[in-house]
C-alpha cells in the first residue's frame, strides 16, 4: 500500500485543507493518507479551538486514513523542531512521500535552497548570529542571513511562513537521509477547478477570528468549512461550554506567574534574557490576555514566540524537558489518534516493520513525553468548568477514533 | 501608656470579639489595645472571608488601637508556631500583657500545665511519637500524650482548641522569658451582663457558614455582628464580587496540581508521607472543593491540617521557606495594618525602643517574609475578576488604615 504523509493542525479543518488532502492523494498516487497533527496546542503557541479528538474525527470523515499525534514537545516549537518531530513521526510509520502546500507548487526550489544553504553554512550561521545580536527576532535575522548568502536571488522566498515550513520539512528529510520523497502542491487561496469543491477557501486564522469574536458560528465561517467540521465545532462547543482561546486562560496564567519566583519562571522553555521579569511585570498590569500581549511585545520577540513561551508556562514545560529532543534522531513512540478501515490495514502491515511502538493511548507508555502530553491535556482543559473538564479528560485515556468499526 | 495585646483573626469581627476586647481592656487596665491579626489566610487553613484591610477597619472602629499583621509564615501553622509568631510580634511592640479567652477565665491552670509538661517533657515526647506512629493525627496524639503524663487529672483540658491556643501563648511567653504578663478572660457563648452588648454571641464559624451558604447577609448573622462589621462585609463583597471561600479557588488548585510533578508538590510545606500522590489522585476525581476534601480526608490528617497544606500549595509556599522560622527568636520586622490616634501615640513612644523596624507597607522591606506576604496577597485575590483584582492589589502597597487623621 502506497502512503503519503501530511503535516497538519486542522484548526479547524476547512476547504483549503480538503484541497491539500485531495491534491496530495492525487499527486502522490497514495492509497493511504497519513496526517501527523499537533495535539491541543499548536505551532504558533495557541490552544486549539477544539480538542484533538474532535479534530481527528473531522479529519477521518474528510478522507484522512490515519491521524498520528505530534508530541507536545515538538508541536509548540519553531519550524525546525516542529518539522523534525513531524517528519520523524511520518518516517516511523513508513510513509513513501510527504506532500506540503507551497506558493510555487514545485519542489525543486526547496531542494536547491537546501544545497545552497549547505554550501554556505558557515557564512549563514555567522550572519544569523550577527543579526540576532543586533536585537532582530529570529525570523527577521534568518531572512537577512539568507539574503546575505545570496539565497533570495536564485531560489525561494524564505520569509513566507509556508515556505519556511516546507523548507524545514525538506531539510529534515535530507538531513536524516530518510527514504521519503518530498513533494509539494500549489496552495490556493480562492476559486479553483476541482468540481467537488466550489466553496470559499479562507485561512484558518480568519475562520477562527470570525467565530471566536462573537463566540458563534458565522455565515462567513460556514461557507469555508465542510459539514462535519461545522458539526464537530458545534458539538465540542456544547460539551466544553465554549471554544478555546487564550482569553479563557488569562486568570490561570496571572495566578501562576504572580505566585512564582523569577527563578522558577526562568526554568520554563522559552524564557530567556530576563524575559521572566517582563512577564511578571506586565501580567500584574494587564486585565486580559490581549492587553497583556500588547504590554509584552517588543522588537526582539515575535508574537508567535511569546505565545509559545506562554504555552510552555501554562503547561509547566521546563527547559530541561525540551533539551533531550534536540539530540533525538528517532521518536520513542508513535501515538495513534484515529484511523479508517484503510488506515487500519496500513498500520497492521507497517507494525511489524516499525522500530518503535504505536501507542493507542497515553496510559500505555511510561515515556516522559507521555507525561508531558497528559499534563498538556490538563492544562488545555483547565479553563473549563469542573464537570465538563472531568468528562473530556476521560477521553484522553480512551481508544483511538475508529469510525464505523 | 499601658498596653494589652490580643491575638485575633476577626473573620469576621462579631460581638464575641467585642466582648473579648472590652473585657481585656478592663482586666488589664490598658490604655492601648494592640491586636496582632492573621492576614488574608487564617490559622485553620482558610482564606479570610474579606481581606485584612477591611477587617482592620472594623477592628479600629470597635476600639482596637493598633492592628499588626501576623506574617503569613506564622499565620497558617499549628498552634505552637502561630503562637510563636503572634507573641513575638506583640513582644516587639512592647505590650505589657496578653489577654486571651478561655473556658475557665483563670490563668493559673495554664501556668501549672506548663510546669507539669516541662517536668515530664521526655515522657510526653516519647508518648507523643508513639501515638503519631500509630497513625493518630497530631491533636489526637497530643491529647493522649497529655493524658499519659497525667496532665488531665489536675490541670486543664488540652483537647479544646481555645485551651490549646491559650496554652501555646503562655508557653511562648515563658519559654522566651518575655516580660509580658499572660492573662485570660472567660469566654462567653450566649447572653452575658455587659450592658452595652445585648446581642447574640455566635461563633465566627457559624456566622461564616450562615452567610457563605446563600452568599447573602442573613438575619442570623446580622444579629451577631456590630454595624461596622456588616457594613464592611457588604462593602468588600461589592468590591470583590463576593466573599472568599475555598470553592472559588478550586479551579486554580486543580489546574496547579494537575500540571505539577509529584516531586514539585512534595516541596510545599505540609506535604509529607506521600500526601502528594493522594492530593493529585483525588483532585482529578473531584469537581468541587468540598468533594475534594471528602475524598482527601483520612484518620491521620485533620481537616485543618489538610486545609493548611492546601493553603501553602495555593500560595506556593515551600518547605525551605518555612524552615528558618523554627529557629527564629526575634521577628525581622513588625508590619502595621492600622492605628487609631491612641495607637499612633503609643507607636511613636515605642518606636525608639524597638529592635526591629515597623513597616508601613510591603514595599518598604526586602525581607523574604515580605516576598511571601505579597505572594499570598496575589494568591488570595487570584479568584477575583481581573479588574477587581488589580484594584484590590493596589491597596497592599498603600499606607496603614488611619481613621480620622
Amino acid at each position: 500500500m502506497k502512503s503519503c504523509g501530511l503535516i497538519v493542525e486542522y484548526n479547524p479543518f476547512h476547504f483549503g485543507h480538503l484541497y491539500h488532502l485531495q491534491q496530495s492523494k492525487e499527486a502522490s498516487g497514495a492509497d493511504c493518507m497519513i496526517a501527523v497533527m499537533s495535539g491541543n496546542f499548536l505551532q504558533r503557541g495557541e490552544p486549539a479551538i477544539i480538542d484533538k479528538w474532535h479534530r481527528t474525527e473531522i479529519a477521518l470523515s474528510q478522507g484522512v486514513d490515519v491521524v498520528l499525534e505530534l508530541p507536545y514537545v515538538f508541536a509548540v516549537q519553531n519550524s525546525d523542531l516542529f518539522a523534525k518531530g513531524s517528519v520523524l513521526t511520518l518516517s516511523e510509520i513508513g510513509v513513501d512521500t510527504i506532500c506540503f502546500g507551497s506558493e510555487q507548487g514545485d519542489i525543486s526550489p526547496f531542494l536547491k535552497a537546501y544545497e545552497h544553504v549547505n554550501a554556505h553554512e558557515t557564512s549563514y550561521k555567522e550572519s544569523l548570529h550577527q543579526y540576532l545580536d543586533q536585537g532582530f527576532s529570529f525570523p527577521e535575522a534568518s531572512r537577512h542571513a539568507y539574503e546575505a548568502i545570496g539565497l533570495s536571488n536564485h531560489a525561494i522566498d524564505l520569509s513566507q511562513p509556508n515556505n519556511i515550513l516546507g523548507y524545514s520539512y525538506t531539510k529534515t528529510i535530507l538531513d536524516h537521509d530518510l527514504s521519503i520523497t518530498p513533494m509539494t502542491i500549489k496552495r490556493t487561496q480562492s476559486g479553483y477547478h476541482d468540481e467537488t469543491i466550489t466553496h470559499q477557501i479562507a485561512s484558518a486564522t480568519s475562520i477562527r477570528k470570525s467565530i471566536l469574536e462573537g463566540k458563534e458560528m458565522t455565515k462567513e465561517a460556514e461557507g469555508s468549512l465542510p459539514g462535519s467540521s461545522i458539526e464537530k465545532l458545534m458539538e465540542y462547543k456544547q460539551k466544553a461550554t465554549g471554544w478555546h482561546d487564550w482569553e479563557r486562560y488569562f486568570p490561570l496564567l496571572q495566578y501562576k506567574l504572580t505566585t512564582l519566583s523569577p527563578e522558577e519562571i526562568r526554568s520554563f522553555h522559552g524564557v530567556e534574557e530576563g524575559l521572566e521579569h517582563r512577564l511578571l511585570h506586565t501580567i500584574k498590569e494587564a486585565t486580559n490576555f490581549s492587553e497583556w500581549m500588547t504590554l509584552l511585545k517588543t522588537k526582539r520577540y515575535t508574537w508567535t514566540r511569546l505565545q509559545r513561551t506562554i504555552t510552555h508556562i501554562l503547561t509547566h514545560t521546563k527547559k530541561q524537558e525540551i533539551e533531550p529532543i534536540l539530540q533525538l534522531n528517532q521518536l520513542p513512540y508513535v501515538r495513534l489518534l484515529g484511523m479508517s478501515e484503510t488506515g487500519r490495514s496500513y498500520i497492521r502491515q507497517q507494525k511489524k516493520k516499525m522500530g518503535v511502538p504505536i501507542l493507542p493511548n497515553v496510559q500505555s507508555g511510561n515515556h516522559e513525553f507521555v507525561t508531558i502530553e497528559e499534563r498538556s491535556v490538563d492544562a488545555y482543559l483547565s479553563c473549563l468548568p469542573a464537570e465538563q473538564k472531568k468528562r473530556l479528560r476521560k477521553r484522553e485515556l480512551g481508544p483511538p477514533v475508529m469510525p464505523h468499526m
